[in-house]
């Protein structure tokens, strides 16, 4: 039937270009900073129309993912925080950054990505000096391209270079103050010194009630306000563990100087899951559906040693040669990784790095973030941390409530022991003090030792002799020592905590840029290659023009559509045909239907992909089903092609 | 076929009785205070598992009934807002309550509670005195029934009282004060007399960036993002006017001294529309759709005679009689009364009040708040605000951005005027400064005096006069005046804006008290009558036990369902099937599907519907898309009946 509908749509005759991307979404209002009349607020950034619908579309599918498929707690809690919470949690001591000043500016700027821009220029003018291809450094602040100045470095100054880089996240504050010193690092905006690092707590302070009587944060995490419900959350799962609680809210980092959009901003939106397991068994109980799905590693031993060389292994894999710690932390990255893969993420460009040790949040014991690559480099967009047992445990330590779970013992646990029975009275009152030194002595005993009395009594009596010397005669009446049996019901643990925490900005701004191309006639026609699931606009319903002839089809084929779930827009202003479907696919609209006079005397309508172009003809009640289907991904391309036949007359429309 | 199906169910054999109900949600986790275990903070609520999926199935139809139906557009702008914001839009200045501190132990309570409270009070002990019924009155700091004093009052004191609560929302700070003294009011907890009404502001105060260089508060409404992101919204809307913007979010109000559950917080979610039109055409052109619509009002006019009777009045005649001041206007309330009725409202306990003028927000020209009844009386859970060109344009004037709409109009508008021209060389030669009068003179004479004055001309020449009796001689070659036509094609105007503003929490709240209710056989078996669009849990399905053999049949129902969209949950628990049917009653859960032995030998499927109990039995393959059907409203309770045989054997289950 139709014939040519698979030819190669060539997405990369243009290179990636981080301006035009970034002026086609603020044109469509995907984001723009928040308060632009007023000049701005750095880190802030407010969603438009396909930027909100965009967002809410990965967290519908987000919530599918996990939450309907895994059964988890959803919650809704407070952003407001008492500051004694985050005094427990150790946030107020140590959720910081550190920061260093301009000696004659006073602009402050974070330590470690000071040490990054500088080294990484350092390596890019080296090998320009050396005739080597440079890739390009973004310099945030200005959003101009960075020329890097031709410099050439030693061998062994480079290779340093990158032995640092390698392992930035891995420096304290005084480590970074040395490095600065080492290597001459000034502020690179002005060439002034810095000061020497210093912490500044991240976290936005505020006070709550008319009085000022509560100090209050906003929390830099949504974590705390699963902890805190943890009673009421495993009653609520009929005291059954493993289970998890998950979370969507916004949450606020003061960040030093944020400079790159959406990747590192103030206010934002998290999703976060606690899953919460028995100490002893990390085992998963689907852990076999994903055993043989292959990640990119990167652990912590490789980078400690200076290298970022990524292994592909499998997941059953890694966790049994312990390269993931247990099963639970590896069902969750193939979780993860399958979700992101789902929205559009670029398999290629996405990788799993395990944190070092200094580099890892206060309460963590292992931690692996999913990181995906961008036009800045690699980017965390998700973080996968064991936090143990350390959360519950505080917070039950400092308000006196247990966060355990009392698991009732299938088979009891059974344990024979000695037991020592005296005659208080007697021993009391014969003699007085050498009774609790005969306690002490007794008790001090270990189970032969106990045996060993036992028989001298069976025999008459006993000698036992203090510390100090001192002699007591025992007898059978006095003192017997019995085989008791004790059975243990109930055993109480504070349960552990995976966290996968995902950052929406991050993921969203790199999808963005990962389905962004321009087509190879036109660099200037620009397209958003979104995933039918997660594109704002599924469909866009074009009639020829904005005549009242065809409204009756517009409308017919709208309620369909909306009867069948999918979300379409109409766009019936003035503007050629073609400059609606160029602005459309801007938008990343996967599918659109033209309504026109066939329409209206043959009740036929086209169907146009956005990435091919190719419109596909038929009757209208015949485009309809199949829209729906490719839209909820029950059909592919290909097959609405074989259903439908071409329509020839697509060029005269561009 | 199926016989009693419609059997009345008693849903008001026991009276509502507020503390059951919270203690139901509590011991369900609807919802918490937030902090619980650290004693908590007031006026801060967590949503757990129910309550969550609750408010998410609340705003999901909010969505689909507003920002689909209508083509919003959907906005998510940030809380964290820079102080010169709120300076601008008058909230530093304005956006306040009156507190008074009792003057003994400093306690801070807002100003109109304390007399509401104390006026409440005394007209509810004059009716115990004179042995009338009394409604309780809750006291909802300590949550007990408070048992006024049966104290006589003087009819004209009873009616004097009566007078000042139904216009407590008019009174102004300095004439709270005076009431506080006119009638002996003290703090009522302590007994204390209380200071002089003092403004406070509601909003929270912190600071963004890490040298504390920008002041900012947390939005206390959503709207401002709104309108600082117009002139973007326009553009995306391809210029065109009216359209709205809508956005879903957290907003934060420090609340003097909240006490009344989720009807009073600090952290809330919010759902506001802002409708942006043609201040000369506030007609809307879906209006005739909902004119006949007859909705409950009490306008501000009752009010201020000191009364509170309710009008029943379709819409349209309040809108052709000026009782609501436009057609859209009008269009928004009927919307809002509309999506409350869907989710489960009951129509007669809603109602739609006017604001008067000195209680309206310093924005807006005209207020009507839909009210619903609750256990603490009428509740503003809805407001609807013409906020007239306000915002817009004082953030246009701040920052010199405009913030306007451009109209091309499709008639040019053609005015025909006098144009003076002047030889000015000649005058300005001859006369200096004389020319200067003339021009003062000429330029501020109206048309007729123009033509007098062109007639003189025409005949030769003309002499005027200045204020101080100066006399010109002018002549047609140093002065004419000539008929000019203009053309004016495009008409600029900012825009008026129309709020429907929706405090997602007391809607919740409200819902579930007329929700609740106790079967008449056992007061302790509470019910929340949940429409199925909203119940978090659509269906439950109920293996008769946790054995492996009722697995295979509860995983392939559940895959059917999920599979149309159906979010189901099992309850395989050890407990009876009475006990797990019962606690989803109090979860809200309207279908249950029981899997017992004839569902593995005859493949047959108990359906449970929660308010009446009764159970129907069919194929499972009949089952399944009848409940399917029942949960997307497609069908009712009585066709089910129709479709399906009753199960006789319900009681012993229950």
């Amino acid at each position: 039937m139709a014939e040519n509908v698979q030819a190669p749509v060539n997405k990369t005759a243009h290179a990636f270009d981080k301006g035009r991307l970034e002026s086609m979404l603020s044109t469509r209002f995907f984001y723009a900073p928040a308060f632009e009349i007023y000049r701005g607020v750095a880190g802030l950034y407010d969603y438009g129309p396909p930027g909100s619908s965009l967002q809410a579309n990965i967290l519908a599918e987000w919530r599918k993912h996990f939450i309907i498929e895994e059964h988890m707690l959803e919650l809704d809690t407070t952003i407001l925080t008492p500051a004694t919470v985050f005094e427990t949690s150790g946030h107020v001591a140590r959720f910081a950054d550190w920061m260093v000043k301009d000696i004659k500016t006073g602009d402050v700027l974070r330590a470690d990505h000071l040490v990054k821009n500088v080294l990484e220029a350092r390596i890019a003018g080296d090998k320009e000096a050396r005739g080597q291809a440079v890739r390009v450094v973004e310099d945030e602040k200005n959003k101009k391209k960075k020329k890097a100045k031709p410099v050439k470095l030693l061998d062994e100054v480079v290779a340093e270079y990158e032995r640092i880089l390698a392992q930035l996240d891995n420096y304290s504050g005084p480590e970074l103050g040395q490095l600065l010193r080492d290597h001459n690092i000034t502020n690179s905006d002005t060439g002034n010194a810095v000061s020497e690092p210093q912490l500044f707590n991240l976290m936005f302070a505020s006070s709550i009630g008319p009085t000022g009587q509560h100090p209050g944060y906003l929390r830099p995490e949504t974590a705390q306000g699963h902890f805190l419900n943890f009673s009421r959350l495993l009653e609520f799962n009929n005291r059954r563990v493993p289970f998890a609680s998950a979370q969507i809210g916004r949450s606020f980092r003061n960040e030093i100087s944020p400079r790159a959009g959406l990747l590192r901003v103030r206010e934002f939106t998290m999703a976060e899951i606690e899953h919460y397991v028995d100490p002893e068994n990390k085992r998963h109980e689907r852990f076999h559906e994903v055993r043989d799905v292959e990640l990119d590693l990167l652990d912590r031993h490789v980078q400690s040693s200076g290298h970022t060389t990524i292994t592909r292994i499998s997941i059953g894999e890694a966790v049994d040669k312990g390269i993931v710690a247990n099963e639970t932390l590896g069902y969750f990255l193939v979780r993860i990784y399958l979700f992101l893969i789902k929205i559009g993420i670029n398999p290629k460009r996405l990788r799993f790095r395990q944190h070092m040790s200094n580099e890892m949040a206060h309460y963590a014991t292992d931690c692996w973030d999913a990181e995906i690559e961008n036009s800045t480099g690699w980017t965390e967009c998700v973080g996968c941390a064991d936090r143990a047992a350390y959360d519950l445990t505080v917070h039950s330590a400092k308000t006196g409530h247990p966060l355990v779970v009392q698991e009732e013992l299938k088979e009891p646990i059974v344990t024979e022991k000695l037991v020592v029975g005296y005659d208080r009275k007697t021993l009391g009152k014969t003699l007085g003090k050498g009774f609790a030194i005969i306690q002490s002595v007794v008790g001090g005993m270990n189970e032969a030792e106990l045996l060993n009395l036992k028989g001298q009594l069976a025999q008459g009596s006993a000698v036992i002799v203090s510390p100090e010397g001192q002699q007591f005669k025992l007898t059978p009446d006095t003192l017997s020592i019995e085989w008791k049996t004790f059975t243990q019901s109930v055993r109480e643990y504070t349960p552990n905590v995976i966290e996968p925490s995902f950052g929406i900005g991050r993921i969203l701004y790199t999808l963005l840029e990962h389905s962004f191309w321009s087509r190879e006639q036109d660099v200037d026609r620009g397209v958003l290659s979104l995933p039918p699931i997660i594109a704002p606009t599924k469909v866009l319903i074009v009639p020829l023009s904005p005549r009242d002839e065809f409204k009756p089809l517009v409308r017919e084929v709208s309620a369909k559509l909306r009867k069948a779930g999918v979300f379409s827009n109409v766009d019936d202003s003035n503007q050629t045909i073609g400059k609606r479907y160029a602005r459309n696919d801007e938008l990343g609209t996967p599918f659109g239907l033209t309504i026109d006079f066939a329409s209206i005397s043959k009740r036929t309508m086209t169907l146009r992909e956005r990435d091919t172009t190719i419109q596909l003809i038929g009757d209208i009640d015949e485009v309809i089903p199949i829209v729906i289907e490719l839209v909820n991904g029950s059909m592919d391309w290909p097959e609405a092609c074989q259903r439908l036949s071409i329509y020839e007359g697509v060029q005269s429309l561009e």
